[in-house]
């Protein structure tokens, strides 16, 4: 019953993605880590749990990373006037390499494990290296933050440096045999994803392999999709056959739902910035996620998702800070971020795909990314409890403010990053 | 002599846009107010003056804000989800309007000039509200701050809501007159600059008599130009036989140096967005600053002001926070939102306009907007001495990084943000 309480405080929560869903002063209710709900007055049947009064503080629902490089952490913020095919080649992969090194991933992964924690993100889909050990180690440290993660090792048999490329898809394929087979039982917050990196980076037979893992498994997968116009171009040398990109994943029964085949692959892809009709088509047919990356569009000069055009059609979407092709882990961020790409996308390239707004964005980064991990990123009754305990006070202001422009203003204002007062996951206390 | 002094640390500058200007463990020399340079060892003339040993700590320029409103800071962050019109008439003057009340206006300045002290800033060009007994106070705020500032008493006489709105153009002079005359050689470090608040709110009338306080007093000039498309529209319509909006406030000599005239009036015009080519080029006859705002102009969803065509034709050009259209009053935060806007305007929009890199937009946020007040933003000879001591060993990271490593990951992940270690403006310690 430790997972059985009651918070009271100012919560807010987007049940859909038009409104804010707004409740001050009121009682949120965890029973063995799902969400009863949120109630006005306590009802009688759970005045004898533990109530934890958190005062006029903020409550959210957990931030929800649906994309996340560990290894890249350590150079966030750095090395930043390159698109992404340099940026990979000169800086990416010779820091990914020093993860076959134990030691080095014990102080990096480290360092990336206590941001994750001590921020706003409660879940995330976690891309480690091609390292076994290593990615071992990641899932270790993730368990013990208290955090809900997927975590994949990385598979990649070409076109990366030497020390990087596994040495064959056999190879590869066998070390995620061995990697699966050792972690899938053995945690209960952190569970391992096939994570192919990118089209470019895997063979053919490689994939064949993958879609035999996953098949044998039935874990989720997790890559990256048409985030840049370089890359997109690449694919189309190496895969000259496939109508689009997403389809190379498709081959292989690697990209959500397969009504033909009776499948039901778990899928999120990262970006899918220049995604053209069909693929778009594809995705929502199998029921693919989009990690929305906008920090990490930018900075790698990708272009801009256009997500309204993917909520419209009813694409499932969360958000990804995308570490470190975004510099900064927070999830708030994500949210201003992608209503700020949004804005530029409308004004500078179709006035006719209207701005997210706030609500939106929030949603997203909530429900939208939470539904990759089931009921998630919602105090909704039957909802996996994940909240965020925020003190606002620490932003001084002159005015009276109302509950939603203290909502938009710790986002906007990146309160998780000064100070997270108490932070839950499914009903455990992590901070 | 307290103004005399040497500093040792990581010394990290941009002397031109194209290069970082990196010394590391070495000395930067301030004699009264001003830079003697920078030294690898210290020569003999300087090794009686006191020494700051900062350690590994980095050492940059003080930041150039060129445009900030200091009555929107109470409502950062919020209301973000409209364009530039309806935002000022439903937010942004209902606020201005409380600075009648000088009660409430010591307890918001007071607010933003503790953010201002304590963050990055050295310098800023301040929007008041049209009311000069807030005006006169946060001066004086300002004053003790000890900080380096230009602050304008808004200029409006019409379509405003009715209690910010001026009774006449006569009023609005007379009152600025008031103004200019009390504060004008009252303070050692605070000064007054004219301040329409742009074309819509100022009255032809009015523009004539703030030309001749201009020539009375020679103050410069700050205001706001081409930032979005409804109010360029609206320009139009105001002052329809003008061939473009810059050429309003060069109608009455507010807008840079005049040779036909022999005026050369200092002048900063935020934003720039829209500017067409004829009126870029007269700014760049007329050395009139850009100010350059980028996240206010992703906010109101103003547009891309594409600076990389403004530094090839030699504009002068800084940046702003905006305050309150920019939810960030980090000029750090302004350098990667530069950076970021410039690539999507290249990827979205024209790809002959290349991206910012680092360095370039590092030159605007200190020497590019220093050139408003003189020799600022570099530890060059005879440059103010403005600098920030920042240790960034609370950034954690498992390699080792170089000096132009470190220096770009202090901006990117918002250290001025986190803690300033010690702060100098024009010698004076700030913090």
């Amino acid at each position: 019953m430790e997972k059985s309480f009651v918070i009271k405080g100012n919560i807010c929560q987007t049940k859909n993605p038009k409104e804010l869903d707004l409740h001050e002063n009121s009682y949120a209710v965890c029973i063995d880590g799902l969400s009863k709900g949120i109630f006005a007055a306590l009802p009688e049947e759970y005045s004898s749990l533990p109530l934890y009064d958190y005062g006029d503080a903020l409550i959210f629902p957990g931030m929800v990373d649906l994309h996340v490089h560990a290894p890249q952490y350590a150079f966030r913020g750095m090395c930043m006037d390159l698109e992404l095919m340099d940026w990979l080649n000169r800086y990416t992969f010779p820091e990914e390499e020093k993860y076959e090194n134990l030691e080095y991933a014990q102080k990096a992964y480290g360092m990336c494990v206590d941001a994750l924690k001590s921020g706003a993100t409660t879940r995330a889909c976690i891309f480690a290296t091609r390292h076994r050990g290593a990615t071992e180690l990641l899932m270790k440290l993730m368990e013990e933050s208290g955090l809900i993660s997927f975590v994949g090792k990385v598979n990649m048999d070409r076109e990366a440096s030497e020390a990087l490329t596994e040495d064959s898809a056999d190879i590869s394929a066998y070390t995620t045999f061995g990697w699966i087979n050792a972690v899938k039982d053995k945690f209960e917050r952190t569970f391992p994803i096939l994570t192919p990196r990118f089209i470019p980076c895997c063979t053919d037979k490689l994939m064949e392999e993958l879609r035999e893992i996953q098949m044998a498994y039935g874990i989720p997968v997790q890559s990256h999709l048409s985030e840049s116009k370089g890359e997109i171009e690449f694919v189309k040398f190496l895969r000259p056959d496939d109508p689009f990109y997403g389809d190379s994943y498709n081959d292989y029964d690697l990209f959500g739902k397969n009504d033909d085949i009776d499948t039901d692959v778990k899928t999120v892809m990262a970006h899918c910035v220049w995604s053209t009709e069909e693929e778009v088509e594809l995705m929502r047919k199998n029921g693919v996620f989009v990690a929305h990356c906008p920090a990490s569009n930018m900075n790698l000069t990708s272009g801009i998702a256009p997500i309204r055009k993917y909520l419209d059609l009813g694409l499932n979407i969360g958000l990804g800070s995308d570490i470190a092709g975004g510099h900064s882990d927070s999830i708030f961020r994500a949210i201003t971020d992608a209503i700020q790409v949004s804005k530029m996308y409308f004004r500078m390239v179709d006035e006719d795909v209207k701005p997210l707004v706030f609500s939106e964005a929030f949603y997203l980064a909530t429900k939208g990314g939470g539904a990759f991990f089931g009921n998630v990123g919602s105090f909704e009754e039957g909802y996996e409890f994940d909240a965020l305990i925020l003190d606002d006070s620490v932003l001084p202001h002159p005015q009276k403010l109302n509950l939603a422009e203290r909502m938009e203003r710790a986002v906007y204002l990146g309160l998780d990053t000064k100070k997270i007062a108490a932070k839950f996951a499914a009903g455990r206390k992590v901070i």
